[in-house]
């Protein structure tokens, strides 16, 4: 299993991704799953990655040499030369369809699913940071700033936070954090989500630098911001009143009175 | 879809349901999923139920007619002679494999899912209260004190508060509200689940009423809590540091002081 955020906030783009792979929880490993995919002067190009492990490595691997041109002229198409993400998202997609159309009927005949999801998110030139979610089909969608995220893998656990708390002009540490927080939930829940998490800030504001960030087990913010929330859950809960309509179990409640006269 | 949650805890058993149905987004109707199933001076047994609503219905029909003997004698088993909550139990799982098994062929020709689960509680004489989950061939898992609370349907938003909260020796009351929580996680984050919700509590010490409520949109209790939830929550995000990490953005931070410096 695998859990993947993106969040496209007003100052910027927030990526995080575990790290914990397994095939049955007797076979249990760790993979980077957050990928620098393209890096130049005038790019930085992620990509996260959830499904079956094999096909993700292999469209990754297609994509770093490169797709066959449809003139083939032998040249290639790469993500150093698309002139913007949307294009990028587009040759990610044909990636994914290529490798998955290869590999299929071999996968199907064993019962393996070839499905993957690819969140590949960014910036080229001077436009703004984009994020897109890229489905097995190669189509995909763009994060908008209605609902400032995009997530793979297991995503449930961890959406309530993020529907909740996450607007697009939430500040981008506050966004880091509430990711985090989505991560812990999820971690949780799912042994099959878990640390190292990778995480990578991209600013909109350029003359800002970008954070990369391996978050470890023993890594000291996110065992503290664990152990707050959950302190602060419990409090929480314990200032909700309890259920007017228990009343009737307590001893001077009207249901008790009447069962004991009854 | 639909989300049912039962809880046994030391102090007794409390079922909740929510009652919305859809077929698409644009067929939503509200049903109820929470059922007595036999009720009588020696048992109370109740049921919530997920899944094709066609089967669930029709299961519940069986059950309340009663089942073939082995023997064929005419006679009829029903919930009203079983000796045992497990006797309870395996009769139920008996109704869902009969119904899915006239059904299936039927149903997977129109690619309709015949899937459906059970949750079955209650009482049977003097026995302790007890929980089981019934699985579409019939097979079945009883809740345990490791564990207190079993879920069916859109079962993971919901999941994160009860593994935090619910401990086996948590209090009723205490247990409903954690309960409602869990409902207003999963109401916020999948419109296919929604009020009224049903629930129904049973008292471990048999001299307590036993508490049957229906939440409907309006009720103040539910909104009360749904919204000192959604404040608190975001108080607590609030007390947490923002990620040291992203001190590097800051004025003062050497991350900015060395990129301008660059």
């Amino acid at each position: 299993m695998t859990y993947c955020v993106g969040m496209l906030v007003e100052g910027g783009l927030v990526m995080i991704a575990d790290t914990r792979t397994n095939a049955g929880v007797d076979n249990i490993s760790s993979y980077r799953k957050l990928h620098t995919l393209a890096e130049a002067d005038d790019r930085l190009i992620l990509a996260s990655t959830a499904g079956n492990l094999s096909i993700t490595q292999t469209a990754l691997g297609l994509l770093e040499e490169g797709l066959p041109r449809e003139d083939d002229d032998g040249g290639r198409r790469t993500l150093h030369d698309v002139p913007s993400m949307f294009r990028a998202a587009q040759l990610v997609g044909d990636a994914v369809r290529m490798v998955r159309e290869d590999m299929r009927a071999a996968l199907e005949k064993e019962k393996v699913s070839a499905g993957i999801s690819v969140l590949v998110g960014g910036r080229i030139g001077d436009a703004p940071l984009k994020l897109y979610h890229i489905y097995s089909a190669g189509n995909f969608i763009e994060c908008q700033a209605d609902q400032p995220f995009l997530q793979i893998g297991e995503t449930k656990y961890g959406k309530p936070i993020l529907d909740r708390a996450l607007k697009y002009g939430t500040p981008v540490d506050e966004a880091v954090k509430v990711g985090l927080i989505s991560f812990d939930s999820t971690i949780r829940s799912n042994l099959a989500v878990g640390r190292p998490l990778d995480l990578t800030v991209l600013p909109s504001d350029r003359t800002l630098p970008v954070i990369r960030r391996r978050i470890e087990a023993d890594d000291a913010y996110f065992n503290d911001l664990s152990a707050r929330w959950s302190l602060m859950l419990n409090e929480a809960r314990d200032t909700i009143p309890d259920p007017p309509f228990m009343g009737v179990w307590r001893e001077d409640g009207p249901g008790i009175a009447a069962a004991r006269r009854g």
